[in-house]
């Protein structure tokens, strides 16, 4: 049979039963694709042999994190091997002299952070999907978080890694050496590939040192224009938070009619601000960042407790999940635009829900100007369903305009194939199917993600 | 007659004179090779136009910033064109709201630092040839320097880039969007790849404040081993110093004997250390470092004034200069080792040059591991100048065995081709092959470099 070589080689770590195949048939796209059959390598070696089968047999392999990707990146579009990388979760070395972890993909972010706390060191990277998406995964999608506006995102993280090409081969690229000019920088070609280029099966991770302290505030603004210029304002005046999130009229108005969390509904947009430091520093800042709120005319809070820090960050984490009160349909965008260009693009949005006749809630990484563009539609409504898609469409141009990009860290996928082409241009876009063949020739890793 | 379009294309900007070509024969490896003739490109369209005809006559073109290169990068091997960046100098914006600068290639390093200090910002990578160093050559060989330790290198702070790639296509790749994954990271590809993938015809420069303050220090130790473990210690206490340099017993003996400046000859190595920050963050970081540094052996000298940091650092800066002293030759190398090796490493070099009888001096950047290793012959003693070849020979292998890598900062280039392989491993050479295949079929893009 066709997959008998897969079947004895990893027992009852090889399935292809309906029921199970089904397990590994989504993301968090919510779509649904059915692979040919799932495998579970416990180790380099074997993802090797499984790897080499494929490629002699052009068969797509899809390697498979915690399947939380917000682009579709894990799903077999076009059938064959779910590799999910699950059982590769070990992290093999925390290197203290060094500030370097060595893991498996398949550790889960947040267990990397447990382990790393007992001697005061964190993994930056810190997507809101931490405690159920994997390293490998945020490597193949060059993830970032709240933070990303202090610490930057994966990429920034990631030393070296360990990777099985297309034909099996495997090789170690990248090293633990913080400075490395030999050779071309693969390790950055692997961060943000999809999966398309190699399976990752070892990340030499660096670690950061955890603060000694932070403190968080939350700005309320009557004028969205007056927080974006805010957000410039306090990095101009050299100040970095370790946060610095926004949250848009829509989105206040989305949580507060789930919640009743007293909210200020009249309110045009809150910008919650974290940082970090010493007590000294964080002393200072706080007084700079407080002065900056008032000038620009907003009312300022300061959380003095977990309690009131909680209660700040809620309105922010509570987004995602009140925004299916709205309605069950979301075309859930998160283009990035230059910092200095947030209010002009919010206000974009606004005007193409306004022409469209749709709901637009835009939240998330003002500090990077990263804004999470959720365009709500009733499912069962065709026609707002088109108007939706139309409405997204133009907050890519209009994002394009200000000189964005139409993905600040879910990645491409399938959601957003259509749409590269504009952002990169045509040249650029034959540059990447050219590196995609000389890794893979055959195409088989997550085919449908680069197409030859 | 061969060149007669790029004579039409440039006028006196096209140099083909014997003199004119001499003085783009040459790097700092000291090496010389004439080009066929010299262009000095204005604009993007002309760089496009001169690789155009090049790839159409399958002519080589080597990129040229400063020549001020350690691995031979900038010379014409197999002759061709010579295509120097010189008049490409422009400064195009500074971008306050965003902290991003918008450079040509041909601006020196040290032009940007001035223009950019009344804002209070600077560019971080800071090679020690930042003075005759250009933002292309530092990009294409992926430059660092003494702040690297808390700034990272070049490739840290590229946004994006535009490229003239072999067919003269030109592409704008990356953006001003701090966060962007959209497509393959090829600005990375860009980052060190030393002319053999394109031409940087701009660069999108990440700025940062320049902090508040800064204090130096020196500590004396009588044991490498220590010197190394305080270097693990101060970044295990969570500091992490804006320099973290270090100088060998060999090499304060050599600034010794030439500048006769009191420095302590008995001594093993001298580490300088460099804190940045507020006053109040300076003054707990400087607290700690000297405490690290007693408990360790050392002893240790603060500088309260910018004579005595100046001194201070006198003794690192003279060490280049004052090498040739000892020997006419020098075999320049920057290795690099995880941060914990240090020690180990600069012991093998000397049991090395026990070993084949050769002088050899070590200092660098100890934060981040790398060392410049310097092995010192006599040209004219031709039995000499193969013991030290036979030297970096073995200094590659040790350094390769402790986990690191043949080169830190300067790049591949010429002078360590054969040796990269060794450090990659002969799947990730054919891969960078490959790659420089899909971007340069005809290999006309300083072909000597990456060979096909
Ligand atoms: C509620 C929610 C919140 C989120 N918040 C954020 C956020 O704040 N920031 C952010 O960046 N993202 C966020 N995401 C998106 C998602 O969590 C990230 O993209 C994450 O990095 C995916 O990790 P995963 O393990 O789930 O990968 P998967 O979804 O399983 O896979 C993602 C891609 O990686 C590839 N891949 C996985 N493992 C490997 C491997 N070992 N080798 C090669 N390729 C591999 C897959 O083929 C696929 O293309 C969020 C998602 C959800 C559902
Ligand atoms: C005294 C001295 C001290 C030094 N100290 C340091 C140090 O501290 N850290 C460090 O990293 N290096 C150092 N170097 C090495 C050197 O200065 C750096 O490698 C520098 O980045 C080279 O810049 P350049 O403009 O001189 O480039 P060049 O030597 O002219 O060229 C270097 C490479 O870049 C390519 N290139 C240049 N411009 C372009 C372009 N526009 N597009 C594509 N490719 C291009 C060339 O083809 C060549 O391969 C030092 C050198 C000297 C002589």
């Amino acid at each position: 049979m066709k997959f008998d070589y897969l079947k004895d080689l990893l027992g009852n770590r090889f399935l292809d039963e309906k029921i199970d195949k089904l397990q590994y048939a989504y993301d968090a796209t919510q779509k649904m694709y059915m692979p040919d059959c799932v495998v579970l390598p416990k180790n380099t070696e074997e993802v090797s042999k499984i790897v080499k089968f494929a490629n002699e047999n052009k068969i797509p392999v899809v390697a498979r994190g915690c399947a939380s990707g917000f682009s579709g990146g894990a799903l077999n579009i076009d059938g064959g091997i779910a590799l999910s990388m699950e059982l590769m979760n070990n992290i093999i070395e925390i290197d203290l002299d060094n500030l370097i972890a060595t893991v498996e993909p398949g550790v889960v972010n947040y267990d990397l952070q447990v382990k790393l706390k007992p001697f005061g060191l964190f993994f930056p990277p810190d997507p809101s999907s931490w405690k159920f998406s994997s390293i490998g995964g945020n490597i193949a999608e060059n993830a970032g978080g709240p933070k990303a506006v202090k610490y930057g995102v994966v990429k920034d993280w990631v030393l070296g890694l360990e990777v099985v090409l297309a034909d099996g081969s495997i090789i170690n690229i990248g090293s633990k050496n913080v400075k490395d000019v030999a050779g071309y920088n693969l390790t950055q070609l692997f961060v943000g590939s999809e999966g398309t280029l190699g399976i990752i099966t070892k990340a030499l991770l660096k670690l950061h040192p955890i603060a000694q302290g932070s403190q968080t505030l939350q700005a309320t603004f009557y004028d969205m224009s007056l927080a974006a210029k805010t957000v410039s304002d306090i990095i101009k005046n050299k100040i970095i938070p370790s946060s610095l999130e926004f949250v848009d009229h829509q989105a206040i108005l989305t949580v507060e009619d789930a919640l009743k969390a007293n909210l200020p509904t009249d309110a045009d947009a809150i910008l919650i601000i974290e940082v970090e430091g010493s007590k000294f520093q964080i002393k200072e800042d706080v007084e700079k960042i407080v002065q900056i709120c008032t000038e620009n005319g907003a009312k300022v809070k300061i959380a003095h407790s977990i309690e009131e820090e909680e209660s700040i960050w809620l309105a922010r984490r509570s987004i995602s999940p009140t925004l299916k009160r709205i309605a069950d349909g979301k075309l859930n965008e998160d283009i990035v635009v230059p910092r200095s260009k947030i209010a002009e693009m919010i206000k974009k949005t606004q005007e193409i829900a306004k022409k469209y006749n749709v709901l637009i809630v835009n939240f998330g990484h003002a500090g990077d100007g990263n804004i999470h563009t959720n365009i709500m539609y009733n499912t069962k409504d065709k026609d707002e369903e088109k108007r939706a898609y139309q409405a997204m469409d133009e907050v890519f141009d209009e994002c394009l305009k200000l000189g964005g990009s139409i993905s600040g860290e879910h990645g491409i996928g399938i959601t957003k194939q259509d749409y590269l082409e504009r952002q990169v241009g045509s040249r650029t876009i034959q540059l990447y199917k050219q590196i995609k063949y000389a890794f893979d020739p055959n195409n088989i890793l997550n085919p449908h993600k680069m197409k030859l």
